[in-house]
């Protein structure tokens, strides 16, 4: 192999490979990154968060919603796991992917199903060559391996494909961090190895636990495969913050410059400042929204519970700095009234506020980086 | 008296008596009526369906959704009973009325509370002053009477009030009819005597069972008071649809001409249509919206129900002749999908296209009225 051969090989794994994708790093601060992520149904500015639409809907909102300013959402998650027990593969593929099925034209990144394996099916059993469960909703028996994630993710025709991982607890001996990691490499060129629809890219899963040194080692096994896009799994699985960050600091400005850096299920908002500032470009979590419906808002002034008395009488706007259409409309009282009369209209707006608080948290670490000044953490 | 004197009279009792409040009738086939009822907030247009907006919001919309077309409500229905326990008063005082509250800026009719006291409260007692009950929520003790309830609409300042009824079972003996009447004439007169906040009209409440004699005799009571309107309560609350339709046929025309004719609590597509060629120009009902999130769902070729596993893999419309959101996006089968995850946003899609299923009803009957075509039932 001569000198010319090695560098054609390392320039295919350098930057995304798949047609249609390109990652533009605009500027860097630190290790804190603004990019664009091109794809064939458009742009996505990073950093970016991904709202989570894990049964084909974002919970109680719908796609006029997440384009709506300010969440206006350049890329949504949904759930292989999920969408495969329900509404079922034959039924999105009658609607030729699951863009059409939501009604959702702008991209998708679909997870490969490893992690609700892991930890919303009953009595799964894990060999080398994939898992065995029974679904969370009716005990029914399935069986996913690499090979059956990259066909159901093809069906759901998402524009990013992610690779079956195996996510063990963060707790988890060294020994089994090594098997998971080993399953996941092994996992991951077998994915690769899958034909995939025109337009969809794949990612790599980085995993490894709380131990930098693995970590790395397991990326490195990862970027000689070569994918458009890495991932950090693992993450946020129950270690205290400070670990979580230890490790972000220790692995993401090592992943591939050239390609987009993506912490999966993460965070807080606290979290993703961490994580922009440690060269992370891409976030999802259910916190967002989950907490919304449980009446947790974030707020320019901290986290607030809408169930507070104090709020009974409140006719102020819930953020004043957020021009989302529930703060630049509806009072603090109006909402803790909605809230605690179980009224459905109270998910909406939350979420449409919470979503909108992520998205011009974002909006300004990018602002920051683009300006050339460090990013800034909100309560 | 002179001739004279008496004509002023009646021409006092014509049409409608508050400030900014007139009816308009545009033309009439048969007893059907096309009109305007003209307010200080905005004209209705007549046939009109009212959306129950009971807690402050018509469940699972937001006011952007209600003046969307094709529902494009014009005016909608607040419940006294359940604003008077949730938020309480002093909350919606804080925003100066309901319609800053739940920010809508439209008309909005409030009911008495009057049928809530004695369908849903426990342990009610009832005198000539009024009703004493314990609330469904709580238990706690409250009383309602003509002035209270007068009050109570004054804060929650709506467009268009009613007076305090009692509305007895459908079935009661003739004697408790009685009692009901002379209790809800009496209670008209002094609600007539309370002093009402600038731009709130007042409508009278027919009672009197199935019996058409005394339908109408109780209307010469109300009549001799004096009111904005005229509603026929009492209907719809057990009895067969042809009993509901003879009593509406030998009634709801002979309400004054001058003044908008409502018929309340009522119905299906069928029984507005029945309403409107017997003469009744403003209809609120429940069905709808408690459908919809359930999943029964109008259509033009007849009510649905989403779980049923016929819709499973049918991509196409709701309903192909509706305009609305829903049935002009999704497909039955992601709507069927959504129901059966229990997703919140089935509930607003659903809502969307049943309110725009009755106000597209509504609309069609209007325009073949004002054409001098008999209006035409819908399934």
């Amino acid at each position: 192999m001569t000198t010319e051969d090695t560098s054609a090989a390392d320039a295919t794994r350098e930057g995304m490979k798949t047609v249609g994708f390109s990652f533009e790093l605009q500027t860097q601060v630190g290790n804190a990154r603004a990019g664009i992520l091109h794809t064939p149904r458009g742009d996505i500015l990073t950093p970016a968060f991904m709202p989570v639409g894990t049964l084909g809907s974002v919970k109680s909102l719908a796609p006029t919603d997440l384009r709506a300013e300010p969440i206006d959402a350049k890329i949504i998650l949904g759930n292989t796991y999920h969408l495969y027990l329900r509404p079922g593969l034959d039924v999105i593929e009658d609607h030729g992917g699951l863009h059409e099925f939501m009604k959702w034209e702008r991209p998708i990144l679909t997870d490969s199903g490893g992690f609700q394996v892991f930890s919303l099916a009953q009595d799964n059993r894990i060999d080398d060559d994939g898992v065995t469960f029974q679904s969370h909703i009716d005990g029914s028996k399935h069986r996913l391996t690499p090979e059956v994630s990259m066909h159901i993710q093809s069906v759901l025709g998402s524009d990013i494909a992610m690779v079956f991982d195996q996510c063990p607890p963060a707790e988890s001996a060294p020994r089994d961090h090594d098997v998971a990691m080993r399953r996941t490499t092994a996992w991951a060129k077998r994915c690769a190895q899958v034909e995939r629809p025109a337009g969809q890219a794949l990612f790599g899963i980085v995993q490894g636990g709380l131990d930098v040194e693995r970590r790395l080692a397991h990326l490195a096994e990862l970027v000689a495969i070569g994918f458009d896009g890495y991932a950090i799994g693992g993450l946020s699985v129950g270690e205290p913050p400070p670990e979580m960050y230890r490790v972000l600091g220790g692995v993401a400005h090592k992943l591939p410059p050239a390609n987009p850096r993506y912490l999966m299920g993460v965070g807080t908002p606290a979290d993703l400042y961490e994580g922009v500032v440690s060269g992370i470009d891409m976030f999802d979590c259910v916190m967002p929204t989950r907490n919304a419906r449980g009446g947790t808002l974030f707020t320019s002034e901290g986290k607030v519970q809408m169930r507070n008395a104090k709020f009974r009488r409140d006719t102020g706007p819930l953020d004043p700095q957020c021009t989302c259409y529930t703060c630049t409309t509806f009072s603090r009282s109006y909402l803790r009234h909605l809230l605690k009369a179980k009224e459905l209209l109270f998910s909406r707006l939350a979420t449409i506020h919470n979503l909108s608080y992520y998205a011009q948290h974002m909006r300004g670490m990018r602002q920051a980086i683009l300006e050339g000044r460090e990013p800034r953490p909100l309560p």
